[in-house]
């Protein structure tokens, strides 16, 4: 059997949400690797072998698949939502250019629904203008950055997609960010909280971001700052596509 | 029959990457509404009315959608890749905000596999750091706001993917963007064009900005600047989880 490594994206949690490709590939593996949640939303079968590891083991579990992948085995490293955006496939390319015996392991990447796009589908389409997203996890990043990229996010006039934007370890990070944003000028723009998108424990809300609280995100939260032309029409929040 | 809207979003091309939800929307519709490419991408069958329509049609198409849902049909409006991101959804809430009468009718957004995520997915992870989502088209934005924004996000060090670079009717405006990308300093980032990614046409450059040819680039073609750390290894680009 030749090994080959997949990484997969599962999408943002719902079942209806994964895509036909990566279903196939789960189907076809023989070991999945991942985050626990995410290795826990793989069905299991016999034969199917599940490593899950904890959060910031990246690096880690991505030699870990790459090995076995060498070994022959058939190996799907899955995240959620999709796998290129702050998810593993980074991770696995550090781990491969650090490893040159591991280069000729055939590898592929399966898109998935990220995060933005499911939240911003929930409520309407606050992504439907120009945007961009920002990972507010400082463990790879040091503070300065995300505030100079934030600020020149809101000059841009951006919608802006917080990833990670709060954790138990570091909850003054979103803090910062709000504080930041509400000095940029962006205090009238609405903010979006969408907790756990797609899955039973989904909630989400909307108000200015100068009312926005920072116990309102956690880790299971995609934050949606709008663009400053974004309105609302009855239940719904929508970037209209002209532009001034 | 109570009527209803979907607006889904149909991924890239490729079947394979269409969501389950999605399939079962049109599995379900009795019309679907689109730019004739992507209806084209729908099965036919008995009962089903495929209603196709010109690029730069989407007001009228969102508010004929709008109408036939309000009359009790099941309509789905299909866009490529994700509905909320350069495509319908912002269209069909525009049209409902000029039409107070039909913000009754049942609305649901499907997302979908955007372009940028295939794209980055089939060259390895270039988004994996942070990024931003630029619509290249100036039919609806004037030219000093695209330059503004592109100025902007390359000093934040996005990785920026360019959505509708060129087309036949302006093709001067991808040439623009790419001499105020080498002249706000990008000339040594990496430039990957897209062309047709996950269809059987697909077909992937990537090489320094400063060599990169404005015929590069045509409609179907998704755009990726990558960030300043970007690296290749083998035959991956990968953007470093790691910012200095």
């Amino acid at each position: 059997m030749t090994g080959m490594l997949t990484i997969a994206g599962l999408g943002p949690g719902d079942e209806a949400l994964v895509t036909p490709e990566v279903s196939i590939a789960l189907a076809e593996s023989t070991d999945i690797f991942g985050y626990g949640p995410y290795v826990a939303r793989v069905r299991q079968r016999e034969g199917l072998v599940l490593h899950a590891s904890d959060n910031r083991q990246e690096l880690q579990r991505a030699a870990d698949a790459l090995r076995l992948a060498a070994e022959g085995r058939r190996v799907v490293v899955v995240s959620s939502g999709d796998p290129g955006v702050f998810a593993m496939a980074s991770a696995v390319f550090e781990s491969l250019e650090a490893a040159p015996r591991w280069q000729d392991i055939p590898i592929r990447v399966l898109p998935g629904v990220t995060a933005m796009l499911a939240a911003a589908a929930r409520v309407g389409a606050p992504l439907g203008h120009d945007f961009c997203a920002i990972n507010l996890s400082d463990n790879l990043k040091p503070w300065p950055v995300i505030e100079k990229r934030l600020r020149l996010a809101a000059e841009a006039d951006f919608a802006i997609a917080l990833y990670n934007p709060r954790s138990a370890s570091r909850p003054e990070g979103f803090e910062r960010a709000l504080a930041i944003l509400n000095d940029a000028g962006c205090g009238d723009r609405i903010m979006i909280f969408a907790h756990a998108v797609t899955s039973p424990e989904e909630r989400i809300e909307a108000l200015p971001v100068r009312d926005a609280r920072p116990d309102m995100a956690d880790m299971r939260t995609l934050v949606i700052v709008c663009n400053s032309s974004t309105r609302r029409i009855g239940r719904w929040i929508y970037a209209p596509r002209r532009a001034s």
